[in-house]
């Protein structure tokens, strides 16, 4: 099981975001996203539509207390920050740790609480410039699942891409 | 060279996808940024100062006919979109077709004309399952790059990380 924690989502300023957050953690292979922060029905709503739509069993739901969450989670904590050790010098270890366990992925928002920086067993940064909290957890699932996760099936879809040199191709 | 082309901006709805956008380009080894759409002059600046202070030699501009850009390019244009050909398929192709040339890599908004898949000499999806153009963005320039562009060095900087276990650690 692989989840990803979204903290401190704010309703207005965040949405579209959280909701790219949400919607790359599901098409890159993550199994749930708890949101944290502001309850926010739309985003939530939303991501369970694409999910319901375009098949697979990917999950989101919202938790007040993150904090709660990290420190009760059994696996390894994984909190993505440009400040962490460089992901492709730890991935490795990671991925060998991780094995048969639950992982779970920290991804901040606009500040992150100094308390998670202590909380999670790696904090891991892909690269140390800024840049998109959206890239970053692309890159650390792209890495983690060694791309295996470009090729995921997602079972009982509606809709369903057709690949194609040009155009679109929907079914 | 490698420039990324982002259609169809949105001042309002936009402004921080955008960014993202923009700065993962920057982060993940783009030499520059060409937003077309309507003019945002807040995204170009906080772009630029993020570019100025962490260093390097990434530039952004605006231009408002993203078609002549495409058409008038000389070199590879690939237009990242989850109805086109599976990245994983494709990349070895792109790279050897890229050695020696310039690069555009077109980054859709929320409707992409039908002439911009016409345009492109590869439509490239990062997965067929909706998700994010920072995600897609971020993926591709990690697989074209062979994950060499996060560890790339900006000349200049007033900024730079020092990576850590814990904390947050700027010089």
């Amino acid at each position: 099981m692989l989840t990803i924690l979204r903290l401190s989502h704010r309703r207005v300023r965040d949405a579209r975001l959280t909701t790219h957050v949400c919607l790359t953690a599901r098409a890159l292979g993550a199994d749930e996203v708890i949101l944290s922060g502001e309850r926010d029905e739309n985003v939530l709503e939303s991501v369970s539509d694409v999910a319901k739509r375009w098949g697979g069993k990917f999950k989101i739901r919202y938790e007040e207390k993150s904090r709660k969450i990290i420190e009760k989670f059994k696996g390894i904590k994984i909190h993505l920050t440009m400040y962490g050790m460089p992901v492709q010098d730890k991935i490795s270890e990671i991925k060998e740790k991780s094995k048969g366990k639950d992982v779970l992925i920290i991804v901040g928002g606009e500040k992150v609480p100094g308390e998670v920086y202590q909380l999670a067993d790696y904090n891991i940064a892909v690269t140390g410039q800024p840049h998109s909290e959206v890239a970053a957890l692309a890159v650390f699932l792209h890495e983690f699942f060694e791309g295996k996760e470009l090729t995921k099936k997602f079972g009982g879809a509606k809709l369903t891409v057709i690949s194609q040199e040009r155009g679109k191709k929907v079914i």
